[in-house]
């Protein structure tokens, strides 16, 4: 069983221009539960790069918050486009769980030919080792270090307002807030 | 009487380097009463400079949430430093009440002298003009547009989850997560 005041952190990054823009904003929430903010993390992140990984593992692990921290959410596998989050390895450096929240069942496929296209092939098989993407409730995500059955009742405790834990919600708000003035779409 | 989702605003600003920092980051929080996030705002000051008055109306008055607002919260009557904020032209061009939320009952001489001292006689004119420092509960306020009684009744619902009200709490969590990568100290 999981406590109504279940520490977890949710991550999202800020909108950018990907003509332009060499870095994009990365914002945590802490949450106990989905309701209390216990506090806000930043780091940044190469736009199309591959450091998200290493950035995501700092910005936890150095946090005041970590001895607390009992989950990671991620929007998403990729921060700043194509940066692709490696799941295995954020899970075994912060020793957390970690749930990557989908709203949509990707196009698994269609991403993989991009990458591909561009010669990423390292990152088409970190989505892979990500693990199949599975429903849960009205969202659909990819599970590492938790069993499918806790993750739900993880999200049941998360997911106070609206169809995503909201510390990713609030994540996504302030993200796209700070950086482009006022928050945008959701989620 | 305010209904328990009454819109409000809470408005910080994030720490700088005063030696080094030519902007200083502005994060306004939209709420319905003290717990559901509608949205996040952002804008820049200068530090020490003179236009945190025109900013905040430009970012209130634009934003989607204008039309349900019904009151501002502002953590002090400054940002940036000395960067004081007319709260009356805020109250007259946003047609919203002003509420200055102070922790300590500030010291004000000392802060006139210091205005003083650099010249700035037109801030110390501004903070004379905000009014009174009045004692509510366990903080104290300078109320613009907005009678004591409904000042008293508006934090009580904005209070939710700690002495001062919930937006001016996360603008702070958020302006200092932001830009110094983990959150600090309290509203």
């Amino acid at each position: 069983m999981f406590k109504k005041e279940i520490r977890v952190i949710g991550i999202d990054d800020s909108p950018f221009n990907k003509f332009k823009d060499k870095k994009v904003m990365v914002v945590g929430v802490v949450m106990r539960g989905g309701s209390w903010v216990d506090g806000i993390l930043s780091t940044k992140a190469d736009v199309d790069g591959s450091d998200s990984t290493k950035k995501l593992i700092a910005m936890i692990n150095k946090c005041k918050f970590k001895p607390q921290l009992r989950c990671i959410f991620l929007n998403g596998i990729a921060v700043g486009g194509f940066n692709v989050i490696d799941v295995i390895e954020l899970n075994k450096k912060t020793k957390l769980p970690v749930v990557v929240v989908i709203r949509r069942n990707p196009d698994i496929p269609k991403i993989k030919r991009t990458l591909k296209k561009i010669n990423q092939n390292r990152k088409i098989s970190l989505i892979e080792k990500a693990g199949n993407v599975v429903k849960i409730g009205n969202v659909y995500a990819q599970l590492t270090g938790i069993e499918f059955e806790d993750a739900v009742k993880i999200l049941k405790i998360a997911c106070t307002r609206s169809l995503v834990p909201e510390p990713l919600r609030l994540a996504h708000l302030i993200a796209s807030g700070i950086v482009a003035g006022e928050s945008r779409g959701r989620a």
